[in-house]
């Protein structure tokens, strides 16, 4: 297999040149200055990415999937400016969020300007399949809204189950890289089982990565005093990890649990006391082992997909994503 | 030209059918409750049913253009959903906003959703024109975001001209009666000076239908003690009224205007001032006019398009919209 290392900046680098020689209209700046500032953003453009190296692995070239791949990249800046007024997240990408740095109408409407600006951006691609991919983009965004609303109403919901945890974060997270490759690879002119094989790839990478996301906000060192740290627990987001520990904890751990994520406020030490939980469950390590599974999950598609198709760049994108710690 | 005075009411009838067929799907409640609830309002259908009329104008069948028809109530059911939010309306067709049934969260993603469900009907439109269509549509949406916006900018704004207010609701209001139009005439197989002519119609018709708005507001005998009387100039919004008065009026009468627009919580007394500064200025005889001639360029575009189209549909929709009280 070919492992070109600098592929990933490189398609980043082409993503980000393609937003730049976007001419958006400076008037009105009520609407077009946030949208602005989304896009200027230090994002990891990991999804925009995806559809490239998906269009090219088929044998597609590049340059077909740029408006896509920029549709993908606005379509995400939509649900991140829209999760945070819902979330009141005051910060994202280490800047202030739309609604905070302007407000959450200011914010509202520059979202639903994102959603136009990445069907006009989707709808320039020059492909005969041009229809079925823009079923295939709305489609997924019914099911960004239905994972949102399941995310939502789970905080306030008596019991969640793992089933119902991973048919959310299949919404919330991982349709979306599904999208991303199932379009790069419609693009770049796969075929019906290339499609599939990239979309399976992408499903079970964003399910790894979701799971990845709740560990991370309680096992990174660097970050235990840090604000961030155990931001899920203190917002009291059902993770895989707080769902796990009250399926398989003793009575005592579920209370202790219950408790915690019925507390305002929590400090670090109660936070810690939650992390203990998460080990002396088992749910640090059944996490652990749900990242493992579903990544080899996503290597097996790869793998199939490796007879008919140049697979290097998604398996360096794939271990680009199991090395990041944040 | 054949007046058939129950087409209106029978399309209407049409648009409602196709919605009570859309089996939406009832989880999670938090997503769909809301987006049904908009859906059972007693709408006009005004926009779906113009779809429908256009593309029966120009010869072809009413059924091919139900699923666009279908997405121009859901787009604009969801610039409601979005704009009460913003505008912190109470109610809407007589029943509490979302955001006040619910909260503005819900709404916020209720909004989200009824944008990919339009784009989902839309997109089931059988036509060789799809793409043409679902960039028209698009670049729609585009211009209602960035009317909102201008709305919004207008009422912290020193100055708004009388051209300001017109390129306003131009994108505001006429835009999606414009695009209705439009996309019937394409469904409906019409040649290019036909959808030119049908978006002519329309785009000034949307227009009039504003400015009508505008004096509505004020001039309606039936809601002169009723809270919604004088709602626009409570709110300080730049109606066709306040602009030309601003213009036109003599320092003293622009000075008690400007400082009407300062007030909170203006009484029907001061409300009734306002009034009489839009009737001695001329602003309420210009707006009259000003009606009367975008519905004349509506009907031109109209009498154009009689040459080779049945526009009797399309002129009883102009009458209803002048004879409306509300």
């Amino acid at each position: 297999l070919s492992r070109q290392p600098e592929k990933i900046p490189a398609f980043k680098a082409l993503v980000n040149e393609y937003f730049e020689s976007i001419a958006l209209p400076r008037q009105p700046g009520s609407l077009y200055d946030p949208i602005r500032y989304t896009l200027e953003g230090n994002g990891k453009r990991l999804r925009p990415v995806l559809v490239l190296l998906a269009c090219e692995a088929v044998g597609g070239k590049v340059v077909a999937a740029l408006p896509a791949a920029a549709a993908i990249e606005l379509l995400h800046n939509f649900t991140l400016v829209h999760d945070d007024i819902m979330d009141r997240d005051d910060t994202r990408r280490g800047r202030p969020t739309v609604h905070r740095k302007w407000d959450s109408d200011v914010a509202l409407l520059a979202g639903d300007g994102l959603v136009a600006l990445a069907y006009q951006h989707l709808l320039k691609t020059d492909t005969p399949r041009l229809a079925q991919i823009a079923r295939l983009f709305t489609d997924g965004i019914i099911e960004l809204c239905e994972g949102q609303a399941l995310d939502r109403e789970f905080e306030q919901a008596a019991h969640v189950s793992m089933a119902d945890y991973l048919a959310m974060i299949s919404k919330k997270t991982a349709r979306l890289l599904a999208i991303s490759a199932g379009m790069g690879g419609m693009i770049g002119g796969g075929n019906e089982r290339q499609v599939a094989l990239l979309t399976e790839y992408a499903e079970n990478l964003g399910i790894a990565f979701q799971i990845q996301d709740d560990l991370l906000d309680i096992t990174v060192e660097q970050k235990v005093l840090g604000k961030d740290f155990g931001s899920d627990i203190k917002r009291h987001k059902r993770t895989y990890l707080v769902i796990h520990a009250l399926e398989h904890g003793a009575a005592t751990q579920q209370r202790h649990l219950r408790e915690a994520l019925g507390t305002p406020n929590l400090t670090t030490d109660e936070v810690l006391n939650v992390r203990k939980i998460f080990e002396e469950t088992g749910a640090l390590s059944s996490a652990t082992r749900a990242v493992r599974d579903y990544i080899a999950r996503s290597r097996s598609a790869l793998d199939a997909l490796a007879a008919s198709a140049e697979v290097g760049g998604l398996q360096m994108l794939l271990d680009v994503v199991l090395k990041r710690n944040a």
